[in-house]
């Protein structure tokens, strides 16, 4: 079937507001936020803007049918291009079915559909005292629909996981279009372990498996007390022996951040005001819970801390917090401004190492970095392991280009031979792919054989994971 | 191959210490803890107790060759037949397997081997404040291969989840022989969002994808102090409705349990010095953390229960705790003493409904009880609705077997029915492979699916799960 026979079967199937063939409005579509899609965007051959179930499985029956491409995008936040239709095909935009299906307060879960953005399902929350506790960086754009496709996490895993505990049941359209709900067809119990585990299976599987286009995650109370400190070091390595002090004391902090030289200068040259101590490292941390119990938590992280800290800072005051926060919450915002003619990209910016070796992780990418003569900043959640590195270069400067694609090819490499991961949160999408076998050997063949039982023409999201 | 053959064959490769192969030790093996199993007990045709993952893919390769079912087995604390050679085959014992490969305290976690029982786990990591919070009743005896094997949980789960979320990554022995590790081939990290989630489609999936010969689980810091809260209730409604009032104020416990008026009434029956007050229901609260954190919540979890129990009695003290929790912990050893001539059996006995619906869902069970003449014990998890019922019969007379058996499937419909599950920790096994469509509609296919991708033979625990 032609492209020109493809958009007019797709406006007869969704009328034509549900539908997107004009070439200016299919160029938004072949970007997210990564890097590879401003070096090599792809246009899809439509966008379909559904907002039921039926609307998804008509339109995707209809593509299995002629063999065509499926690809489901949220808000497009992604880093990795997996919401790209690189192999051409209809791009499903679930970003405006932003339906809040349900509230059950009763047995602490919500039902929503994929294009909630994260922050609005959370102020809802807010008012039945729960909440969803992941919290993505992007928490203002993404969608839950995103969250649960690439297991999304954030600043809180350390104490409250990913996406994928929450995640009760599923509905997903298969690329054959049948219509599965997983976790139970009509459950609404927080405990099922009946049956093989689809519900994680879909969980992070960043769209090669299915659409989803209902997702029932379980909340928690919310807490009602948080403090925050902050601990100033001088050398690099006494940062993450201080993360493992602070565990071995019996604290788990809801988060752990660092931000080393590199990140604190970005950030003092953004924002002098901030005056960030001048040092190698500083670590913050967040404490969650009761008022005595944030409060005691504060106290021991200040007392371990400061055995290796040159200086340390515990607050539960609100104004106090958000100075100490301060930054860490503009650390993104002030990497891309290091440079006048250059800007942060996003590449190579999601490794995940064990904890122990997070110092020698972000010496080895400040060499990397002197290597190809590229500014690097680091940042990240150090209390999981999972650095994120901010390459900044000018990207019209075709050398620089060919430079970070070199550099950051040796940072994904660096972290698989550290024991870590390509991605610690972000997925792989695209401009991972080429590291499947390196980081999981034979355990890749089964996934392809778990996407071939659910794929068998190979039309969902192809050129993606592997 | 005769099963003479395979016998011979089987001690060439592994020796005749790790073979048995006469009737009196198979025996043993044609039981799990389930009363399915009593009454229909199926013996293996041998048992292997391999003790390295090369041993285990030799005889693998060798079952796949000769199309001989492989039933791998823990320590047979299951309560569903699920290691069980119902359809023949050799059973894979790999409860001697005791190896606790490597306690990482530098980067939280724990590798170990199948066979390490879970409650010796705790107390290596015990050595390094560390802990895997995951608590089965049967502790002292399970296995952790058995416990990732059914993602299994306990009275912790209300806020330290089941399993799944711990394992980060697997060795698996597929049913082709291949070895796969999941997770990452050499990954230490926390996070990794790399490539379809294996291992968590692994955990739970009741060896029906494969064996696993290795385990990478995450720990969390021990916790300081503990506190246990006891409230007593006139209206059986009051129980779930202060559960769900205790998450309103903020408070997630650690494990919230019911003792209903049953449940109660046997416990004082079998132990009348523990004098629990005569009640249509108990709930005991447990709340772990730091001191004055513990404490806030235990007096909060004490003025919410106060506007609905009778009375409510919270305590920290060590000795006390003990007491106020010992009609929970022998509970399941009352339930066995009810009747004289009878005892208590482990079928329709793990339920999972939503919190608003457990008081309705016991109602229901005491009015089959009564239906059927039987009388059911029921206590368990409530704070995340997973129930356990324990039916009191003469397991010697036929008539009372026929009617249990059709009170537990009335049981086992009513959880669907209530918008629960048939399981919610314990598995499916044969016990409950039944209910598989009812409860999971359209997503058994692509469950078989998934299994077929892994298993193209059908010779891995077969006739379990669907």
């Amino acid at each position: 079937m032609n492209n020109l026979d493809i958009k007019k079967e797709l406006v007869k199937m969704l009328g034509q507001d549900k539908v997107l063939t004009n070439d200016l409005d299919l160029m938004y579509y072949s970007y997210d936020s990564s890097f590879l899609t401003k070096l090599q965007p792809v246009t899809p051959t439509a966008v379909v803007l559904p907002a039921s179930t039926a609307e998804v499985q008509k339109v995707v029956r209809f593509a299995y049918e002629h063999n065509i491409n499926i690809i489901p995008r949220g808000a497009g936040t992604g880093e990795t291009g997996g919401c790209i239709a690189v192999e051409g095909g209809i791009v499903f935009d679930l970003s405006r079915w932003r339906e809040i299906v349900e509230i059950d307060v009763n047995n602490m879960q919500v039902v929503v559909r994929p294009g909630v953005i994260h922050a609005d399902l959370n102020d809802e929350l807010a008012k039945y005292n729960m909440f969803f506790p992941p919290d993505p960086g992007s928490s203002k754009m993404c969608t839950i629909g995103g969250m649960v496709a690439n297991n999304a996490s954030g600043l809180r895993a350390v104490k409250y996981w990913t996406t994928e505990p929450y995640v009760l049941g599923l509905e997903v359209v298969t690329p054959t279009g049948d219509v599965i709900i997983t976790g139970g067809q009509q459950a609404r119990c927080i405990k099922n372990v009946s049956g093989l585990n689809l519900t994680k299976l879909m969980v992070g599987s960043e769209g090669v498996l299915g659409i989803i286009t209902q997702i029932r995650l379980r909340c928690f109370p919310r807490p009602k007390a948080r403090g925050i400190a902050m601990a100033v070091f001088d050398h690099l390595d006494d940062a993450p022996a201080t993360v493992l002090e602070v565990y071995q004391a019996g604290v788990l902090p809801s988060g752990i951040e660092i931000l080393d030289a590199s990140a604190i200068k970005a950030v003092n040259d953004f924002k002098p005001d901030i005056k960030l101590p001048d040092a190698e490292a500083i670590l913050l941390f967040e404490v969650d819970g009761n008022p005595p119990g944030v409060e005691y938590d504060g106290q021991v992280i200040k007392e371990v801390a400061e055995r290796r800290a040159r200086q340390v800072e515990w607050s539960t005051d609100k104004k106090r917090m958000a100075e100490l926060w301060e930054g860490r919450s503009i650390t993104a915002a002030a990497a891309a401004r290091v440079r006048a003619d250059g800007s942060r990209i996003f590449a190579g910016e999601d490794i995940s190492v064990p904890i122990s070796k997070v110092a020698e992780a972000l010496r080895a990418i400040r060499a990397l970095g002197d290597k190809y003569g590229i500014q690097v900043v680091n940042y990240g959640h150090i209390g999981d392991g999972n650095v994120h590195c901010a390459p900044v270069i000018n990207p019209e400067n075709p050398e620089e280009v060919e430079k970070v694609e070199k550099l950051v090819d040796e940072i994904h490499r660096l972290a698989i031979d550290m024991n870590g991961s390509t991605t610690g949160e972000h997925g792989v999408g695209v401009a991972r792919r080429g590291y499947a076998v390196l980081e999981h050997g034979p355990a890749v063949e089964y996934m392809k054989k778990v996407k071939a039982a659910f794929d068998p023409k190979g039309i969902m999201n192809p050129g993606k994971l592997f």
